[in-house]
């Protein structure tokens, strides 16, 4: 049993004396590689265009959070997410963030900044202010978690509609439902056939009037001109993207200069490089005895 | 026993109806009072010239959380100030924005946002990170719980160096040991004689180099041109401030511009009215009852 490690070589320096310690063979990049049939596993944002070259491949490892940058996989090899609390933690982070800088009107205020001006507006409670967070994973959970303790109402929507402590929760038919009551709306969902496209026009209609859409799923999930058809018609008021459609969003991209929008380049969350290893290490030591592997994606269901 | 209202208009509409519910008589303005020796309770931003006006004034109320705007009192009036969850809640808020704002080093990323510039930074985790807040009262206390809650390491600072749950709190001789350990600052203290001016460069000094500051005590206790001198050695690496001197900021001052701050109008809080109300409404049950006054301030001190 051997990894196959393709990603940086400055990480591949943190996962070495990991990898030693517990014993376990990493081999650093595809020219490394002198017998093919050794490799089991392979770890890597995106895989070699050519996997059968390794005839007993039985996982491949994404070195992050999401798997759908991966192609379909050969027969019978496995497909595992890395599952990494300082991912969860980050990702929650930039969405507690960005959530708080809706509600407190930043877009606003940061163009009052610009103007030089300072005019106060009304202060807003989020004790009961309505929050409906698309997608109640890992992450979601952890996001619902500290904005109800600042007050939030927090509603949840996932596909299994699984009941979660202290907050509603809406499954898949109860999507109407649940735009309605969401006065600021969180999407952390993966992106699936189901989700891609998910936020369009009629999407945006289902929210209530001057809605505010804090965004860290990913990109294709929303229709960027139907974002700024909302945003020009009042029926959102702001919004905070992570994530855009397409990405790196270009220089000459109408959404760079709007003000009702507040940009960042995917950095909700980036691998902690120990904590990938220690991932993966846990992903070896599984297949090796056998028990269920951490992060197996349901590769039909596409999350 | 009677109160004197002199705050605006559309506010008093909101008192209105629970000091009829609760028997309470209230005079709206100055002009209204017929008989000036009933008047024993005033509440106000800041109270009338001439407080010998009124023989038997008992006590000033401020609208606000904050009492620094008040003149000295005369021999025998009591000075109380707003206790209101909803200004802690909102404090909190903006302190809570503001510190993950500074964390993920969003001064960065809006500039990148005007530069039309998708460039991603290494992603910092909150666990860990060493969190600093000056004033450990009741919106200090709320604030750490928070951030505590997010893995942020949390230290506090107060003049009785009380301790507080799950924090190290740090008495007043230990300030430069507090500082030396405060990667974000986050300065919550009241304005008085000993806090007037207590941000100036000696004190920056003491910070860890790049360290960050949230403000969202009071403009005078922040020495403006220190924190200019202290951004351009690098020594602070931003700064996000709700409270300025002077305020409001004029529209020629050099902070607006200034790429690694981010500034709000004195916008952490606003008192809800009906809050307002029954928290005067508690001091006047409290005065008639010769209980404690809820919120009532040590003159001596200061706050
Ligand atoms: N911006 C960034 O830097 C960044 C970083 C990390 C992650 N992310 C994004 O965050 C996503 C969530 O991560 P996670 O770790 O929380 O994932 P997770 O634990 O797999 O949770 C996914 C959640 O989405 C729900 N879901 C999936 N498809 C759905 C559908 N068609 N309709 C309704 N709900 C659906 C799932 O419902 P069930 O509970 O019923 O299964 C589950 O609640 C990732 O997939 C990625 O897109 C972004
Ligand atoms: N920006 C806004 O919109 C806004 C709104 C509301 C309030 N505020 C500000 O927030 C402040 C705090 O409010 P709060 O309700 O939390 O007040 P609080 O309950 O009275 O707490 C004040 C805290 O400051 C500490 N302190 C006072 N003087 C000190 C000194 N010289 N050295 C060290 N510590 C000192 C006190 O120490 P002890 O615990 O030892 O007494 C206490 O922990 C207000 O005074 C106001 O300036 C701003």
């Amino acid at each position: 049993m051997a990894l196959l490690y393709l990603s940086t070589a400055d990480r591949a320096e943190v996962w070495k004396p990991l990898f030693a310690a517990a014993g376990e063979e990493m081999i650093i990049g595809e020219a490394a590689v002198t017998d093919p049939a050794a490799i089991t596993h392979i770890v890597c944002w995106v895989p070699p265009q050519d996997l059968r070259r390794y005839p007993n491949l039985r996982v491949v490892i994404s070195t992050g959070a999401g798997i759908d940058q991966m192609p379909a996989m050969p027969e019978g090899v496995s497909l595992v997410r890395t599952l990494a609390p300082g991912i969860e933690e980050m990702v929650r982070d930039w969405v507690v963030m960005a959530t708080l800088m809706l509600h407190r009107e930043m877009p606003v205020y940061l163009g009052q900044q610009r103007a030089a001006e300072w005019k106060t507006r009304p202060v807003p409670l989020s004790r009961g202010t309505r929050v409906g967070i698309m997608g109640l994973g890992r992450i979601g959970l952890l996001a619902a978690e500290t904005l109800r303790g600042m007050g939030f109402d927090v509603a949840g929507w996932s596909r299994s509609g699984r009941p979660a402590e202290g907050i509603e929760v809406f499954g898949a038919e109860g999507m109407d439902a649940f735009l309605a009551r969401s006065d600021i709306l969180i999407c952390l969902l993966p992106l699936t056939a189901e989700t891609r496209g998910l936020m369009d026009a009629a999407f945006f209609e289902k929210l209530p009037k001057g809605a505010m859409l804090v965004h860290a799923g990913r990109g294709a999930q929303l229709d960027m001109a139907a974002l700024k058809g909302a945003l020009d018609a009042g029926q959102l008021a702001s919004a905070m993207l992570d994530v855009t459609d397409p990405e790196p969003l270009p220089a000459d991209h109408w959404a760079w200069a709007d003000p009702r929008l507040v940009i960042t380049p995917h950095v909700a969350a980036n691998t902690d490089a120990a904590e990938g290893a220690r991932h993966v290490l846990n992903v070896l030591r599984a297949s090796r005895a056998g028990e269920p592997l951490p992060g197996l994606v349901d590769q039909a269901r596409g999350y």
